[in-house]
């Protein structure tokens, strides 16, 4: 813990009256230093961004100003809908934060060391969910897309701290990004989905740029009566969260978590199962022809964000617990290419997916299912159930370095050729120790 | 109107259980011609276009992208609070769309005439005044600043109308612009507060573009449950809006109002009444010294809006009704000069402002005031009041074409001289007869 931050917080002195949210989360940053970061926190920004750095391979090559680098970087990061997730807010922390700080970082005429990127990606994420936290669950409920309307601030806060503005700035900086309010849930299922994290990268540069220039937004921006906690939601916990930034209380980047299949992760226990019955079937001699019914039992939040019953192209599919199931149960995974147009229409899989029915129980938690498959063969009924307590990639069951890997070397070789797949996975899991994040151009 | 109009908007039917606010707006902005258009829209649009390009003539000389430029356009419309207002929900409307069209319009490689030009401004203003209008007041209430959260939505369908975009791809710039909901109130009083409507303009621009390549959004984005209105708002009056536009319901550019003093135009009232009482005490011999108090009584959204007792500097004078009341009287005129820091800090001005009180009546217009002097002369008291019923400026009370081209002339000729500024004041007035919009680079 910087010794600083217990003086220079206003709610150390446990007076909420004070409610300076704003300047309070500026300060904290601002004094935050790598030394103090304990291993975990290192070691799960260097995870968030080795998971990102696999999509920015799909991105390299387009020489752009830092503006709209952060745009399509952001975007890129999350038009698969393959992202890390805060699972306590559905918040996917990194997209905006990484996108921003890379594109800031190749645009400087320094050296940006992997120490200092590490140390601006835990500010940033550490502010957005945090930030998110205070306003969770009525925020996302009432229709904002969480990944966006926090990601500007995370990102803002990110530069900030990686343009070593003052505290001043930085919370300007804050007030500059919180004011853009980028992502409205109706966009899900379309292209406009993804274009929320790029904004939300460039609203958080265009912020710390405009502050370090002493360009000024409001030292409230966050807690006002008109700010934007009372704005964007009709609750506000931003004492409460401001009160325990870490190391007074946890480190949010350490729940962040990562997804081994490319759809909406409330999909991912459902899938999880199917893939487990697969091998049940496989095991037991059981032909897929043969199953009459399918029927998972999920949380509510499965219906509400993943209840397309008949998708009608890949990013349709990626809202569809049905074709979860399908997929998972007939081929024993779920990987970009089960989300291609052809396997989406393909008959087998439509066949399946017309025989799933879904549940809501509302006891389950979002990353809990129970799968049940139900087979008749000349007569001989049978049932299969599995009940997948926490979904592969939860906290709970967290991917390993390994399972990272592997995924990143599976989808970057069809970019980047074996070689040079192996040489960026590896700059990228030693991030810590690189001497110039601006590398990563010649690397991806 | 045009005849195709009626058969497509649903609400022809008198069924608002389609609730297609989204479709209708677009298809009613594709539909529209410029030969529907009755003079007196052309000539509020001309108006509109008038007053604004005096700002930008300021903006001129740095070659920029159109990104760029939009957002450059848009603070400059705003940064000297002294903007266009559609009174009836206070939007700013003519920054964010002319921002984005004169940005789009120049980096088009064919020409733009006056013609479709001004088409298309009619469209961007209407849409977001009818957007607005569907929201107000409680948008406003909650904390929006409404002229860049619905600038961003006239800008995109503005756009879309010069790029010839179809009715479902101007839909689609419709949703891409809703979900980017610029401008938080708390950032009153900042330089953040001109950046919201350069960021509209930007948000529209890149909203249009995007659509322009069949980038998707949602066709529902305005009305849908979380979609834009039920997201930024606790009201939604979406079908009642759409069901008036134009001709069916009134133009709402014809009630676009300019504003005579550069800042709050909330403080027009009190300032028009100080300017009356300056030339009455000269009438009469009178001297300032001489007066004991200045009691202003107004509309509530004057205290709340422009509550500043002290202020500090220009920004902060711009949103002070008692230092309105005191240039006003002292000066017998507000222009940009009397918003400058010397000015603002000059004694006597001090002197007369910490004189000065405000009292709120609630039966007062916005637009209405009452301003009293009273005065002590070697023991001989006075009293002197003026009630203006409608400011200079507002609906009831336009200024005059002279008087626009008075401060047209009067402030460019500080940046362009007598002849360029002349030039440039014939070209913008002779906006609908123009061949080619582009050519504004080379008057301004």
């Amino acid at each position: 813990m910087p010794p600083s931050l217990s003086r220079h917080s206003p709610y150390s002195k446990r007076n909420k009256q004070l409610r300076m949210a704003t300047q309070t989360l500026a300060n904290w940053a601002v004094a935050l230093q790598f030394a103090s970061l304990p291993r975990g926190v290192i070691n799960a920004a260097i995870r968030s961004f080795y998971k990102l750095g696999r999509l920015h391979s799909c991105s390299d090559g387009v020489d752009l100003d830092a503006m709209h680098a952060a745009l399509l970087n952001g975007i890129a990061s999350h038009v698969h809908d393959y992202d890390d997730t805060h699972l306590d807010t559905i918040i996917h922390p990194t997209g905006p934060v990484a996108s921003a700080l890379l594109a800031m970082a190749e645009s400087l005429d320094r050296s940006v060391s992997g120490e200092e990127f590490i140390l601006a990606l835990v500010v940033g994420i550490e502010s957005e969910c945090k930030v998110g936290l205070s306003v969770w669950p009525d925020h996302y409920d009432v229709g904002w897309h969480i990944t966006s309307s926090t990601g500007s601030i995370g990102a803002a806060v990110a530069v900030s701290q990686l343009l070593n503005l003052s505290p001043a700035q930085t919370a300007h900086a804050i007030g500059l990004a919180a004011t853009q309010v980028t992502g409205l849930r109706e966009m899900f299922g379309s292209h406009t989905k993804s274009l929320h994290p790029g904004r939300a990268a460039q609203n958080g540069l265009l912020a710390a740029i405009l502050a370090s220039a002493d360009y000024t937004s409001s030292t409230q921006a966050l807690e006002a009566k008109r700010g934007w906690a009372n704005v964007v939601s009709s609750m506000q916990h931003l004492d409460e969260q401001m009160a325990t930034l870490p190391p007074n209380g946890r480190w949010e980047i350490e729940r962040n978590s990562f997804k081994p299949f490319p759809c909406g992760i409330v999909v991912h226990p459902v899938i999880d199962g199917s893939i487990f019955l697969h091998g049940q079937l496989e095991r037991n001699g059981i032909k897929i022809k043969d199953i009459r019914k399918v029927e998972v039992i999920v949380h509510p939040l499965v219906i509400e964000l993943a209840g397309k019953t008949a998708p009608k192209d890949g990013l349709e599919a990626k809202f569809s617990v049905y074709h979860g199931a399908s997929v998972g149960l007939l081929f024993g995974k779920a990987t970009p290419a089960q989300y291609e147009e052809p396997v989406v229409n393909d008959s087998q899989v439509v066949w399946l997916r017309d025989r799933t029915r879904a549940t809501v129980d509302e006891k389950l938690r979002p990353d809990e299912a129970v799968v049940i498959i139900r087979v008749s063969n000349d007569g001989d009924d049978s049932v299969t159930e599995v009940h997948i307590d926490h979904a592969v990639g939860s906290r709970e069951r967290p991917m390993s370095d390994s399972q990272l890997t592997h995924k990143f070397v599976d989808q970057c070789v069809l970019v980047l050729g074996q070689d040079q797949t192996e040489r960026a996975s590896r700059w990228c899991w030693d991030l810590e120790n690189q001497a110039d994040v601006r590398d990563i151009k010649s690397v991806l």
